[in-house]
């Protein structure tokens, strides 16, 4: 299997090859082998020029860098389509509690006394230092201070679609919708200027490193008003909106009988499922990527796959968050494009997409009673390609291909303990590796983790700043109040 | 917290102190913390003698061996309660397929072609060496071939529970109940020969490394006249009967139905769910280990209850298989004594306790909707002490008390990319971590995984072994049938 890309500028080359590679192909690659074996990829400044056999590759390219892997498989970037990157510093805390306990009482105070900059930077680092190691390569964040994620993303070399946050209540990061839009447009700008400045660095990247998108949190924090304005804005720039979505039944009764003493409840004076609302409102569109989606009916997976929306499965947060579980198999068969997300640290606690596609294909098959529901390839392309596309992504990532971004990871499954013998490459991936078997990891054809070592990050430096959070919450957590909330602590204005 | 058990020999001595100690007190201890800081295990011969703050320890035992792990936590060997080692070969084949299928023509004709002494030595050896990595210290197996599967045991120090397999078919390993019953009194013959050759190297070694148990497969496989049989054993010689019950809705609704025409219609005129038979019949009894239980009534849960047996909770192989969700909340809120297990690598596919535990938690928050239904400090229970109390060794292992074995593990938490910031040491074990961090395993005293290598192992010859046996299945692979079976290959008799 040769598929090459005629590269007219003399850039960089690098050839990589190993055992196994999983291009992951698009649909007119139906009849094509999943894997293809002893072959390898070509890199010419930040993407991929070619996939060869490994003897041809090494042939045609005699002057480029080599690397030559035995016992592994090369396969595509893990995308992980929703998290809250700074939420880290949260992992852990107040888990095992009642879903509104856990929120009133812990994470919202915290996040009152809390969230500056330096926590957006300190949480976001560990955040994406556990993403590299374990093998992804581009997330989709949803939190306070973007820009101090998208630094810590460009310092660190990760790719990164930052969510422009858009809340109706005023926080710490700005005072309502209007700061929020503000702040939107900065954050545009200061990733236009970060790509610029990449140049120098890098001067074969041609691919941005980081991107926008608006994130109108949910429809019970965002009123119609402004979810409306997003819909423009997004539709008149060409961005993406990523929304929380049907997580809990809670959220879908309270909107649907209107009853205003549940937090949850969207903010309309229309009576039925946020979902209906959106489309009444005539938002919902191919631009949309919808995170959970747990509660639905067969008319609402029939009215995303309409209008060409994304959903992401979140399946280890629905889980222990009690939300229920996600109808997988039945938003595949109605061939909606969903993707994979670990959500937060807070309720997860892993930010391990292995753990993630594990568990959304066991589940699909425990829920539905058939072994044969899914396989492991479909969930694979959940966590590549489907992520790609549900980031608007996908000419550029997702897959191994000629003219695609570099971003690949190099996993050792041939001598695993969890993974041998490898009877089938893409099984053994999917249900057996885990995060410590990934060794290598390449992003715009910088290895940013070289022999399971992070190459931009100083773990000993994070474990010092963690540190230092540990015992700041220590602290807040001693001065808790008599109902063992946290708020006793804070004098910032509530959430609710 | 001061616990010391007085020695009166002069054995080898050790302390390990470590920044966290978890010692999963048994009820009695219901108001101690759940763990302990700056604490240390004091070992004598096999046995733990003390625990103790690590100032005292180090002042008490001025002479012994030490070893001082600062960002980690020690915790009782995890105990996984059912497996079947051996098939660790076959890890990966046929997944995605439906059950049967898988059974029919993946799994069962190349058990027909395959099993023999060394598939079995070599796959319980891969079994074993994962399971020692990942901070397992006891397996409770059932497999053919049981007295090799002890002796890879033995040799990598490996506590195990070994079942005596007992079915009305033949196979490779016997011509049927008598042959079976036979081959059970040697192998425990062989274990009580083998515990006494332990000694020369070991002088200090008080607890047997190896145990037998009763293990008739299911009541689908083994008719009422043996099954009678096998409880009587069990009773006269004080040994335990491991046995898989209630996996599928179809056993159960076939054995009700008396539907011969179905593989997992019980053997017996009675028609009736296999449970009810199992009372019927009077052996339900506490020596009991019921694996799977997937499909029961409230009244089946109260029978166990009131019979005292312990259950198995399989919740990877349950979901990969399609077999469905176990009650285990109301499981453990009738006071049921459930244990936690891998099942086999063909099912599963990693034999990793730490994505079982935090399978267990997920599943049963979302299935219940109750994020609070179920706390980490419970799953490690089911982990450990639950573990132990399942293979009727509650008295020796499971938790980390003066007088049981020195059966325990370390895992560094306190600078795990997945599990820091530490607010609370079991969530972050339960939830967080994962086989990687373990990097420390100690059985009877004996240090069998150091600074994460395997020491009594040797992964490069494990590694070979197993490349011969996938080249060997791979070549049975391109010898299939025309309708995909691996059958076709076969010259023994068939199971069915």
């Amino acid at each position: 299997m040769a598929l090459v890309r005629g590269s007219a500028r003399s850039v960089a080359q690098q050839v990589v090859a190993a055992r196994w590679l999983l291009p992951v192909w698009d649909e007119t690659h139906a009849n094509e082998p999943l894997w293809l074996e002893d072959h390898a990829l070509v890199l010419e400044g930040d993407r991929i020029a070619a996939v060869l056999p490994r003897e041809e590759a090494w042939k045609r390219y005699p002057s480029a860098e080599r690397v030559c892997l035995s016992e592994h498989a090369l396969l595509p970037g893990l995308i992980n389509a929703h998290t809250h990157a700074a939420m880290s510093l949260f992992r852990g805390l107040g888990d095992d509690q009642a879903l509104d306990t856990w929120l009133r009482s812990v994470i919202w105070p915290l996040e009152r006394e809390l969230v500056d900059e330096h926590f957006v930077r300190d949480g976001s680092m560990l955040a994406v230092a556990e993403l590299l190691r374990s093998g992804c390569t581009t997330l989709n964040d949803m939190y306070w201070y973007p820009e101090v994620t998208a630094q810590v993303c460009r310092e660190a070399g990760m790719r990164a679609v930052l969510g422009m946050v858009v809340v109706d209540f005023p926080s710490r990061y700005g005072s309502g919708p209007e700061e929020y839009f503000q702040k939107a447009s900065r954050l545009t700008q200061i990733i236009a200027e970060g790509t610029l400045k990449d140049s120098p660095e890098n001067p074969h990247r041609e691919i941005p490193l980081m991107e926008s998108s608006y994130a109108p949190h949910a429809t019970y924090s965002v009123s119609e008003e402004i979810l409306r304005e997003v819909g423009k804005r997004a539709m008149d720039e060409g961005r993406r909106v990523h929304i929380h979505m049907h997580e809990t039944a809670a959220e879908v009764k309270a909107s649907q009988t209107l009853d205003r003493g549940v937090l949850v409840c969207h903010r309309s004076e229309f009576a039925g499922a946020p979902l209906d609302n959106l489309e009444r409102l005539g938002l919902l569109a191919a631009n949309w990527t919808l995170v959970h989606m747990v509660h639905v009916t067969d008319a609402h997976i029939e009215l995303v796959r309409r209008r060409g929306a994304s959903v992401v499965h979140c399946p280890a947060s629905n889980l222990k968050l009690g939300s229920g579980v996600f109808p997988l198999t039945k938003m595949l068969d109605a061939r909606i494009n969903v993707a994979l997300g670990t959500d937060s640290a807070a309720s997860n606690n892993r930010l391990d997409m292995w753990a993630e596609m594990r568990l959304a294909a066991l589940l699909a098959k425990g829920s539905t009673g058939r072994s044969d529901c899914l396989t492991a390839y479909q969930v694979l392309r959940m966590a590549t390609i489907q992520g790609a596309r549900a980031l608007g992504l996908d000419h550029l990532l997702g897959s191994l291909e000629p003219g695609k971004a570099a971003d690949f990871i190099a996993v050792r499954v041939a001598d695993g303990l969890s993974t041998m013998p490898v009877h089938d490459v893409c099984s053994a991936l999917v249900y057996g590796a885990g995060p410590d078997q990934v060794t290598d990891v390449w992003i715009g054809a910088r290895r940013v983790v070289h022999d399971g070592v992070l190459q931009t990050i100083s773990q000993a430096k994070l474990v010092e700043r963690i540190r230092h959070w540990h015992q700041r919450i220590r602290t807040l957590g001693s001065r808790r109040g008599e109902d063992g909330s946290y708020a006793a602590t804070t004098r910032h204005a509530s959430r609710n």
